[in-house]
């Protein structure tokens, strides 16, 4: 088989020519840019169809825009996540940029790698979501390119943020419990031991938020909190230290920092021989589909991951037009989804 | 805050001149090329990480290599990508090459953008997962940058593929499945109606073993598919279909052709207030962590994600290395995982 014969690349001249418009309007219609009207947006867009043109990233790498964002995910397999890049991807379909995905992340030093990589590959934004890097490092890639940090708090005057209120979220999961009339609530949360990340991180704020909404319901001497991560094996690791107790140490209720968490919290469960909710209720955060899914049916906290990463594509548009604007912080409110897997306590 | 200042970019010769080499040794041990001694790879790697040396791929894409590598994602949901994407980042990390995700694909319209996007920032080489595209469109990308296949059966001069051996898989199911003494075993299957697709496609390779296998077990007669889509969502309306029918008609067994398939079908049992595998044995394919996970524990093939893409990594390489070697298929054999959602029928 011949492979098919090269044509000729067709240029912004060509479209220009066949919509009789300038090639400064065609180029404003493809930067998304103020003043072309919708009739010529509309003829150029055809044009750019009927001839099938197709910008080239490497060119106008050259002249300083690529139509590229880069989005860092942290874990792949956190179903949080594709909810988020879910709200990005739907936010860029009319636009000229393609989103371009890295993965692998699970540190400081990876996350310097994806980052560099993005910067080094001109890209014209940057979505970084829930970053572990130090903040001079965020800064760092905030200065080279127009960043947004999605699921960490904290501001500074080189990125946007988008976050949900964490402390809100953790807060709403102990109210349900308590109303069910749980006292012993455990909680999994991710360690943490750097300053900044205490102050910055989701899990650092829900655990506080635990803390905090557990004073408020006069359940301060029942606070219990397991320290791992944020997998699945931590999830794990932690229900088998709580159940590994005496009965009337063990929780009658568990409060995983994230769904992926509660994974794990259902998989010692059921290793244990006990059932949820009948010898412990679980909740999780993140409504992900995993916790919407039928057999499992986990309450959980729904931070709005679309919703959240709608935001990161408007805050990150906003700055690519205007890279002098003020810092912005979004926080979102979240709700709560009370599922099978949490009930009053039996004792 | 004052913004860091730019520092002056560190470039090949400055690493050179540390490294006491000369730059052609630094670009030879950069693109991994023969003729690079371990000593000399050593010295080299030692510069560049005491200068902080960045490759600029803007810059190296004007002399042909970005060193990046696109990697397209059907559908980020389906746990079993992240399997071969582990694969793909594990082989790549000690290379200088980035591994950048397209996200988004369902669809061949989704799958053209992301493929020509690819094409337009330069990639090195780019590996597309279960692409749906019509032959034509995936010569056409091979043509433009070296290409690899990934779960997709068919050969062609203009890329390598990497695929399991699907009829296999499908036979290790309905052997299990009639060992246990099921007969009447179902099969869901991804619908699909373009002769290329029936003839390439792992979903059809696998509803063509269905059959192939039921009749070898002399069960002919009862071969049962559903036909819907690779989802959640199909796994849960295929079921219902088969549970809407009078029970004699009912079948035992249901062998899902992916494992985001058999979730659906966990959905729907539970909801029709039937049990696993009490009143239905169910299996899966793909063994995800999903199927691994101790509530679930459900029956699956596992068509070694990892090595798929390990495999898919070497032969695209390879073909950068040497773009008129002729094209190569691997094919893996899959094994059967047997866990509690599979036993003997009721009956």
């Amino acid at each position: 088989m011949e492979p098919p014969a090269p044509r000729r690349r067709v240029t912004i001249v060509d479209v220009a020519r066949h919509a009789q418009v300038s090639t400064t309007a065609v180029s404003k219609v493809l930067r998304n840019a103020y003043g072309a009207s919708p009739a010529m947006r509309a003829k150029v867009r055809r044009a750019i169809d009927e001839l099938g043109y197709r910008p080239h990233a490497g060119a106008r790498g050259l002249r300083g825009q690529t139509y590229t964002i880069g989005v860092m995910l942290p874990d792949i397999r956190n179903p949080f996540f594709p909810e988020i890049l879910d709200g990005i991807t739907a936010s860029l379909a009319d636009t000229e940029y393609q989103v371009l995905l890295g993965p692998g992340c699970n540190g400081e030093k990876e996350e310097a790698r994806v980052t560099e990589a993005m910067v080094d590959r001109g890209m014209d934004g940057i979505i970084l979501v829930a970053p572990v890097s130090s903040r001079a490092h965020l800064e760092l890639v905030g200065t080279a390119v127009p960043t947004v940090v999605v699921g960490r708090h904290g501001s500074s005057p080189l990125y946007d943020t988008v976050a949900d209120d964490d402390i809100e979220g953790a807060a709403l999961v102990v109210d349900h419990l308590a109303g069910l009339g749980h006292r012993r609530i455990a909680h999994i949360e991710h360690h943490e031991t750097d300053p900044t990340r205490l102050r910055e991180m989701p899990n650092a704020r829900r655990a506080d938020g635990y803390r905090l909404a557990m004073r408020a319901h006069g359940l301060e001497e029942w606070i219990d909190v397991v320290s791992t991560s944020y997998t699945q094996e931590g999830g794990y690791r932690g229900t088998q230290e709580l159940l590994a107790r005496h009965v009337p140490d063990r929780p009658t209720a568990v409060f995983a920092g994230a769904d992926i968490v509660a994974m794990g919290v259902l998989e010692a469960v059921a290793e244990a021989g006990l059932s949820v909710p009948g010898d412990l209720s679980v909740a999780g955060y993140d409504n992900t589909t995993f916790a919407a899914f039928g057999p499992i049916s986990l309450t959980s906290v729904d931070q709005g991951g679309r919703e959240m990463g709608r935001n990161a594509v408007r805050l990150l548009l906003e700055r690519i037009a205007d890279r002098g604007r003020p810092s912005t912080q979004v926080i979102l409110s979240p709700t709560l989804v009370p599922r099978r897997s949490t009930t009053r306590p039996s004792d």
